[in-house]
């Protein structure tokens, strides 16, 4: 069993639930089963929007920084981060801890690429601030894929900001419904869900696309980490 | 804004259930309003039961006391631990640290103390366990209150499963409801849930009792510490 350290707070509602996520794929009989975390829950990192796409605010790279040092020397064998935007600052992370980072962009690239096959079109179920800062391009690129992104931007903040204060209703619903059906009818039946309030939610895409969760692949990822050695363990001794 | 450290991990639910109303209580309009948490999400623990009622496995305390000596070196201005159990361990943290601990027993003594006034009778919604660890006789008794318990200990451990198992269903209600109208029946209107199963169907207690729950009392304890020189700021501003 190895520690994970959360790199959290942006928002801190997404940091709770990746943890409800982790506890729930774990699934253990009881509590020495489940895996090791320490979690900087910290919502005062300077808005990664307002510095990247209002160009005002503090910079977010050094905080995120001095987290990593600090959930490394707190014990973090490996660091996770619940905030698709957040990402941008990966670099400032690798650069300041000698553990691994498990990159949320970088997997949910990998395994939309091992979904859709090279030439495939990806769609995108984010807020705008996702498309405006160009999260996805650079990796998809590499992996010779196409983002593709929903029209109704207007609609989907709202839909983010109904989900935010509670409600997750039947409008926010059928705003994330048609977004996934207008990327379906472009070609992308491969789609990933980059927005943890759309993840609360994700069961209204669209029935005939493949939809997967960027939270959902970290999940994974924290959980190879965290059990691997065991599992491989395990599996010897079988 | 100050940081509170969390002793977390017994188990990982009841860590993220604290997370959640921590939330919820604070109600901040954006991320930066929300409170600065750093978790220690460790359960492997060694198990608090088996060391004190059948002597046997680890001593939780260095364990304890080392996750506290970290959450401080980490930042962590004050210590807060979401399980009522644990709390016999209490001495071996505060001795280990310079910061505050936020103690769920001591602070849930005293709201039941002024709700209930002295002389008043205690009920304690809890799983047997901490009965027979005797977690609130001393404080209790220090306050001049009488800690009562429910009879149908096999009941509550049955419905504490089948919560911990994902089922808060109507049996699991009735079991509460009825330890609940068993303790009222025997005067103890003033009754608190010290289990954190419990504290997720909370409602099902007897209609005529006054019931608080002990992690309620730490949320607000955490919010005041957190936020306190900022209330205190903003009324002087104002």
């Amino acid at each position: 069993m190895r520690t994970v350290g959360i790199l959290g707070g942006m928002g801190p509602e997404a940091t709770v639930l990746l943890m409800q996520r982790v506890i729930r794929a774990t699934g253990a009989p009881d509590d020495s089963g489940h895996i090791h975390l320490i979690v900087d829950q910290n919502p005062q990192v300077p808005s990664r929007i307002a510095y990247l796409l209002e160009g005002r605010g503090e910079n977010p790279a050094p905080v995120l920084a001095a987290m990593a040092r600090g959930l490394q020397a707190a014990g973090a064998e490996a660091l996770a981060m619940p905030c698709n935007t957040a990402h941008l600052f990966a670099p400032a992370i690798r650069d300041a801890v000698a553990v691994p980072f498990l990159d949320m962009v970088t997997l949910s690239v990998a395994r939309a690429r091992a979904l859709a096959g090279a030439g495939g079109r990806i769609g995108i179920l984010a807020s705008p601030a996702v498309r405006k800062v160009a999260l996805f391009e650079a990796e998809m690129e590499a992996a010779g894929l196409e983002p593709l992104y929903a029209e109704d931007e207007a609609g989907l903040l709202s839909a983010i900001r109904r989900i935010k204060a509670g409600e997750a209703d039947a409008a926010a619903r059928a705003v994330l419904g048609a977004a996934s059906a207008f990327l379906l009818a472009r070609g992308a039946r491969v789609q990933m869900i980059a927005c943890t309030e759309f993840s609360l939610i994700a069961d209204a895409v669209a029935g005939d696309a493949l939809v997967f969760d960027t939270l959902d692949v970290l999940v994974e990822a924290i959980g190879e980490f965290a059990l691997g050695k065991d599992a491989e363990k395990a599996r010897a001794a079988m």
